[in-house]
C-alpha cells in the first residue's frame, strides 16, 4: 500500500521544507515524491541538508510542470485542505484518510496533494481533487509546518498498513527479559509471606486483604525472570542478616567472585 | 486533558528544533514546555524564527537544570524510546500513550520526555519513566526530527481529547451548501428518468438497472441543495433547448438580469 502512495508537493517556496518532507517519508516507509514548480531550483542544499536518511527520496523526485502531469495514473486524488471544510468535498481525517486507502486497495495509485506554505492548495487544485484530508488542529492556530503535516498523514498510513504494532520491531530478547512465568512468582509471594510474618509485620491471622494488595502491586508490574530474581536474592539476603549470617554469606561470595564471573540466580548482583 | 501534559525536552543541541516543537504543540493545543539544560542559550534566534504561532509557548519554557526538577508534580512520566524495546518497560504507541492518558485522568499531570537529537534519552533518563512511547516507524530508517516526533505525539493526544472530528473546526455553513433532502433528488430522478425518455436514452420497457446505477452514482456524491439546483436547471434547459424555446428563455433572463440580481433557484447560474 504504502508503495502505491505518492506525495504531490505543489509551489513549495523552501526548499528546507522539500527537505524535511523526505525525510518523514522516509520514516514513514514512503517512497514517490513529486514537485510541481517549486521555488528554487531542485535539487537545493537547504533540501539536501535537513532531508537526512531521506536524501534517496529527495534526489529521485520528479519535477512536473503541472499538477495534472504529477497526478497522470493515480485512481484518487486527496487534497490537504486548510480549512475543515471544502469547496463542498467530503473532507477526511488523516485516520479516516488512511484507513479508506487500505481498505480500498482498487482505489490505487493515490496522490496527496499539498499546497504551498503560504496559502495552500489554490481553489483550482483543490477542485482536482476526490476528497480532501484536514488535520484536526487547535482552531486558535491551525497552521502546520509542511514537513510537519506530511509526518503526521504519513504516520497514519503507516498506523493503517502495519497497525502500528510496537513489538514487530522488538529484536528477539534475551530469555532474562521475558515476564516471569506464574510459578516462579508464586514461590516468590510464598517467601515474602514467611519473611512478613517473620518481621512481625503482618500476623498469622490477619487477613489475606493486605497481602493480595501487594501481591497485585507487584503482578501489575510483571517482572522479568531477571528482575524477579532480584526481588528474591533481596529476601534470601535480608533473611540471611536476621540470621545473623550476613558475615558469612559476604565470606562465600568474595570466594566466589575469585573464581566465577556469573553471578549465581539465587543471589544476584544489582544491575 | 491537554492543560495537564507537559513538553520536556533534554538537552537539546538545535534551538531551531526548539522553535519547531513550540509550533507543532501551538497546533495541537498543548502548552507547557519544559527544557533541560539545552545547548544554546534560551531563548535563541534560530528558536524564534522556527516557533511561528508558538512564540509564546516558546517564551514561557522554563529551562530546568535536571530532569527531576522539570518533571515535579508529575503522576505519570513517559519517555519517548529511539528502539521499540525499553529497559523492561512497557512500550505504548502514541495512540495507545493518548487513550490510556485520556481514560486516566488521575494518572496527570503527565509528562512526556524527549531526549537530545543525536542518542534520544539516556538510560538514566529512561529510568525515571513510568512507562516509553515509540512511534512505529521505518525500520530501516526511524530517525524523526524532533519536532516531527512531538508533532505526531501531540497530534495523538488531540485525536484521543477531541475524537478527530473535523466538523467540529467548519463554520456554520450556508443552509444551500447542506445535503439536499431525499425529496428534492427524487424530484431530480424523476425529471431526469422522463428526459432520457425523451431523448431515447432508455425505453420505457427498460429494466431499473440502468436507472438505479444512475441513482446510486449521484447519491453517492451526496449533491448539495445549490448543486442539486444546478443538476435541475441543467434539465429544465436542455428540455427547453429540445423544445426549441431556448432563444426565449435567454431573453427572459436578460430582463430577470436588468431586475433583479438573484438568480432564481430554477435556473441558476453556474458558480
Amino acid at each position: 500500500m504504502l508503495d502505491q502512495i505518492r506525495v504531490v508537493l505543489s509551489h513549495t517556496q523552501h526548499p528546507g521544507n522539500i527537505g524535511a518532507v523526505a525525510r518523514a517519508m522516509r520514516t514513514m516507509g514512503l517512497s514517490d515524491l513529486r514537485l510541481v514548480n517549486p521555488r528554487e531550483a531542485h535539487p537545493h542544499p537547504d533540501a539536501r541538508a535537513r532531508s537526512k536518511g531521506g536524501l534517496d527520496i529527495l534526489l529521485g523526485a520528479q519535477v512536473h510542470a503541472s499538477l495534472t502531469a504529477a497526478i497522470e495514473g493515480c485512481r484518487t486524488v486527496i487534497g490537504t485542505s486548510a480549512r475543515g471544510r471544502g469547496l463542498n468535498f467530503e473532507v477526511l481525517n488523516p485516520r479516516q484518510l488512511s484507513e479508506r486507502l487500505r481498505d480500498r486497495r482498487d482505489a490505487l495509485p493515490a496522490a496527496i496533494l499539498f499546497g504551498c506554505e503560504a496559502n495552500g492548495l489554490s481553489n483550482d487544485e483543490l477542485g482536482l481533487c476526490n476528497s480532501h484530508v484536514y488535520i484536526p488542529a487547535n482552531p486558535d492556530y491551525s497552521s502546520l509546518n509542511l514537513g510537519s503535516a506530511v509526518q503526521i498523514i504519513a504516520y497514519e498510513l503507516r498506523m493503517a498498513a502495519f497497525g502500528g504494532a510496537v513489538s514487530d520491531i522488538c529484536e528477539p530478547g534475551d530469555l532474562l527479559d521475558a515476564p516471569a512465568p506464574a510459578e516462579h512468582m508464586d514461590m516468590y509471594f510464598a517467601h515474602m509471606r514467611e519473611q512478613l510474618l517473620r518481621i512481625e509485620f503482618m500476623k498469622p491471622t490477619a487477613s489475606e486483604k493486605l497481602f493480595g494488595r501487594l501481591r497485585r502491586l507487584y503482578l501489575r508490574a510483571q517482572p522479568t525472570v531477571r528482575e524477579a530474581n532480584i526481588l528474591h536474592g533481596i529476601l534470601k539476603a535480608t533473611n540471611e542478616a536476621l540470621d545473623g549470617t550476613t558475615a558469612a554469606r559476604h565470606a562465600a561470595k568474595a570466594d566466589s567472585a575469585a573464581g566465577d564471573q556469573h553471578p549465581s540466580t539465587s543471589t544476584p548482583d544489582a544491575e
